[in-house]
């Protein structure tokens, strides 16, 4: 007998992955979308294209798993509220099951992402983790004694909106706080702040690049750095160094093993991992900190999509 | 037959208040002791006399509850690391109970007065309660899917040194972060403010307290207030403020039900928990703040002192 297939879609601020995934974490074919200004009706369209467009590839898979970034009701299976997405008090599992035909499995984009780390990935045989994805936005899920932690009401995690700079802008998309570390350390804020950088340095690669009329993403940032521009690198220095700050916060509060880093933005690697645990190993609390261990994710940026694939396969082990 | 006694001892990171408790949480007898400067052996010594000193209006007591300010592994019974007090790698229960001849129990400080709220105060029927006391430090207890969380090694759960202002100040103590949350709204950061401000205004009552040669501290810009120093209600406000930008991650992070705020600290009331629930009306993800409450301690700042007792005569209970 084949093994059982299912599709995993991991739903980011600006795009999506998707995959059709089987019991042995093989991945069989993948789907992208990107939804900058689509509506709610729009976006919803866009999962369910997604989905079927899997779905032609690997007619037999049985079930599908969405990660989405919401705060979810997982429960419910309803989408109360998103920083990025029109996906404010969506029932989103009851609609895509009855769109698509097939039991439907909804979390947290995030939480779906360390459902895959901490079975299979980084975070094995750890009771006491927390992921931070940086994209977009920054996702957050925490393994504490565990067991994935939701909050009171689904609602927790978090952690992209802990105030990192009391004084600092305010924060991204819908979400009404300033300085949240989202707005200061996520994969977007690698992007403003390199297109900052770039035009104080016209004479760099990253000037050069905007000079040449590009739009200055992390991506961008990250790639030149990786070349070996140093105004790029300088960047992302920064950026793992406020990241650094809100991990000694999650570092003093958690008491963690391990601290996994994902999103989009760990393409950057050791760029934006080392500066930040020099912050750590600086000002975290002593024996908090010789305690942790701050890795990359195994699974690189489809932690999620994998995840949302293991929910999909086995919702109620998942669920824990 | 007369009622269980034990005497509960909550240490702060200046003072300690000890009390004898009866299984009706009844107070018979308190103790008071300071211990400004005094070093390990000293601060041992004035543990025990404050409990001799209990012991002698209560010959009954069979059992002593410590909640000190330290990271404590409470199943070792040690005291791992403190800010404020010298009881790095201290064997606190066993060094306690060999002296004083009865059975102990050690915790964090805020963890006692976190079983104190959780079991008969402000947090009682609640599963997602997050306890922050306000004194010399501040120091916190997670109450989280109905159990204590201590992190991986027991060092959890110091929301205190969560950085808020990440171009802050060096923090307080041994810690070696910059603007954590403690050195921004601690009762002594209150007092710092309020000697600041008492310069600037040297004709408030602030001022004119500052001139005659008086320590400002937190209780004094509190005393202040209350009585209508314009200055000293500024004071509060802003260090309210400041409060409030870390409930913002408090609320986001966990989704708790209910944050309730004691230590000696409390003693301002409205004063400070006005400005700080409305940084959190205005900052933090709207579905997770409309499903929180913000509340004094029910035992004001004899929840540690109770808690401590609780847990010395209910080891057990206590200790999920």
């Amino acid at each position: 007998m084949p093994p059982r297939r299912v599709i995993g879609i991991d739903a980011g601020g600006t795009k999506l992955l998707g995959g059709v995934v089987d019991e042995d974490l093989v991945v069989h074919h993948r789907v992208h979308r990107t939804w900058r200004g689509a509506d709610r009706a729009e976006t919803l369209d866009i999962f369910v294209e997604a989905v079927e467009e899997a779905r032609t590839a690997a007619p037999d898979v049985d079930a599908v798993g969405f990660g989405v970034p919401a705060l979810v009701d997982r429960e419910l299976g309803v989408s109360r509220w998103s920083t990025h997405l029109p996906l404010e008090e969506v029932p989103f599992r009851d609609l895509m099951s009855e769109r698509l035909g097939l039991p439907v499995v909804i979390d947290n984009d995030a939480n779906a992402a360390l459902v895959a780390e901490a079975r299979f990935g980084a975070a094995r045989d750890t009771d006491h983790a927390v992921l931070v994805a940086l994209g977009t936005g920054i996702g957050s899920g925490l393994l504490l004694d565990g067991r994935i932690y939701r909050g009171s009401r689904g609602l927790g995690a978090e952690l992209g909106h802990m105030v990192i700079d009391m004084h600092g802008p305010d924060c991204q998309g819908a979400c009404p706080g300033r300085g949240c570390l989202e707005v200061m350390a996520s994969g977007s804020a690698i992007g403003r702040e390199g297109e900052a950088a770039a035009r104080r340095s016209p004479e760099s690669a990253l000037g050069r690049r905007l000079a040449a009329g590009r739009e200055i993403s992390g991506g961008i940032v990250t790639e030149l750095a990786h070349d070996g521009d140093e105004v790029a690198r300088a960047v992302l220095a920064e950026i793992g160094r406020r990241l650094g700050y809100g991990l000694v916060g999650v570092v003093n509060v958690f008491n963690p093993e391990l601290i996994v880093i994902g999103g989009g933005a760990i393409a950057a690697g050791e760029l934006l991992l080392e500066p930040a645990r020099a912050v750590v190993a600086e000002r975290a609390l002593p024996p908090a900190r010789e305690a942790v261990r701050i890795a990359p994710t195994h699974f690189g940026d489809e932690s999620g999509m994998l995840g949302a694939a293991l929910m999909a396969l086995d919702p109620v082990v998942s669920a824990s």
